[in-house]
């Protein structure tokens, strides 16, 4: 089956992505603990990308466990979502580096937006590929979450132009709504595998 | 089958190509939108390679999806496509940074007319080790698209000396025409799998 | 069997963990021995937590070999294990650039003794899913060199604010105590697999 | 098999080592083909060392082709080779910067050699674990090639103290003897695989 090396190239990118980010955590001259205080935010900008970029991992090995091929729509649909979370590291090391101010913060939430919007595209273009009524459809159902989350950065987003540390707090609400992971395809592991 | 590892390989390389080149956008020092101004040619720049290496990975997934078996050139070959390849990174960035002038366009052609030339070998090595009248001969067919992405290369070679950005047009063009997954291989996915 | 792509993504986080931190060792200007000289503790530095990631793998490997299946909380708890490991590159360059002061040896401390938590977390919900009697239960055994390591985290990140060198002799102790391979799991390869 | 996991973690850590030493390439700011010279010997260093990596990878790949299992010791032998090629990058950044002078040049050869050395070991040790006999042993013969590099590394590190590019060139030897694939291993892999 064609989507075991979707999943690797997947995979592949996630993990760089994810390990890379920490790369944008210069490390300080000093050696006290003051010196460290400059990385604070971020750090916590770190840690909230890392668990976006889990999450996604989390969900996209969920939903392609689910699936049972791929072809050219849904291989570029894919490609879609891994450019807009290639730009993690930039928009994580932008946002902690300036301590959480507006503009910084408004567009770590349009990346965040355009993942979840392209999340959403890839979705639909396996439900096309295996049918209105498959087992991958039932699977996938309403996606309540995923249009959830898309509402909230789209507030997020807003937020950040009043208090960026509002904007930030809708980005964690997003984080720990996907936190436990997607029952959805769990519950359907055995039957579909 | 040990096409296996040559996949894995290919697709670890591959993916870390796609992801450093994120690492050339420098993350500005300043919060405002003017600041990330002088990122935007190494933005566009990244989009364009993106796009090439993730053309690259479809099409190197689907050829070798239609291989059933490697050898000592098949293996040297595809070291020699991403050699090219792993030069992206580099002209990515001397090109977006110096804002699209002459000689980094000019470079960033001829290391995708290169990349173009090893993908090409590497077609012919594996169309030596299974035979001309194959099935994955056929699937191959008269590579249209790829001769034609040289001559166009070479062609954007030549004019980013009288207009580089009319040599970048190239590229872009270049990147639309393969947008479309090829379908040879595609079709072919169920008898040759 | 899901647990397939946790340990591809899991491989592809540690691989890349365990290359960057040689990116830590900065290139120096000039090409006489000396030069050498200021990256002599960045490369010890390098060397101890080359080999824990190493030792990371090699144990993570034999656990999930033993393991036939996994979940949403072992999911996470391999995430949240991760995470730890991710922040070796930043603590092994902190500590390595400011020659082995007390705050970067505690610190350094602090994230492997939370990694060894991780683990030790992670084991856990193994464990809770396959059942308290199960084989991969007998297989884990009574974890006594997972216990001890995390007290003599404790002790060493307490010996670094009196001598930092006594803190970093402490983590070079669980290195070697877990050098050898954790005959546990390798011994009932063939039954689990 | 458990060897699965040895390879996909080998070749991540080999994707990575070959792909992050082109970040070593600092990208120069002017846009003249003479800005592009001071990058020369690096770009040498860096071919010279992509070709080694991918030899490495290549031998790597023929002979686990040809294992049937691993065991403790073997893994360990396989985290030490990776180890003397994860320092790669640091030699050849080295060795590239600072234009072939003699310190890094013979810097370049011990890391070769040590990586020389591990290859030999993890030979020995998978040879130890099928026994004297066995086809695997059969098929890596006296490895007359592995010792030939050991004896041209020695050779080259005492030339580079008389003149580098002496030095640098015996590596060149080294590639090139290498550049043929390993027929041992790849003459077996029918009734091996």
């Amino acid at each position: 089956m064609t989507k075991g090396r979707l999943e690797a190239f997947s995979d592949g990118v996630l993990a760089i992505i994810i390990t890379i980010m920490v790369l944008e955590m210069k490390v300080p001259h000093g050696s006290e603990w003051s010196d460290l205080k400059p990385i604070l935010p971020v750090f916590i900008s770190y840690v909230l990308s890392f668990t976006f970029v889990a999450i996604y991992w989390n969900n996209h090995h969920h939903m392609l466990h689910a699936a049972h091929k791929t072809n050219g729509p849904v291989l570029w649909a894919n490609v879609h979502l891994l450019f807009w979370l290639s730009l993690f590291p930039f928009v994580t090391a932008w946002m902690g580096e300036n301590n959480f101010t507006t503009r910084p913060v408004a567009l770590y939430g349009v990346v965040s937006l355009m993942a979840g919007v392209a999340y959403y595209i890839l979705a639909h273009r396996l439900t096309d590929l295996h049918g209105k009524n498959s087992e991958f459809a039932k699977a996938l159902g309403r996606d309540t979450k995923g249009q959830l989350s898309v509402i909230i950065y789209f507030v997020g987003i807003g937020l950040s132009f009043v208090q960026p540390l509002l904007g930030l707090a809708s980005y964690f609400v997003v984080a720990i709504m996907w936190f436990v992971p997607d029952k959805r395809f769990e519950n359907k592991d055995s039957p579909l595998k």
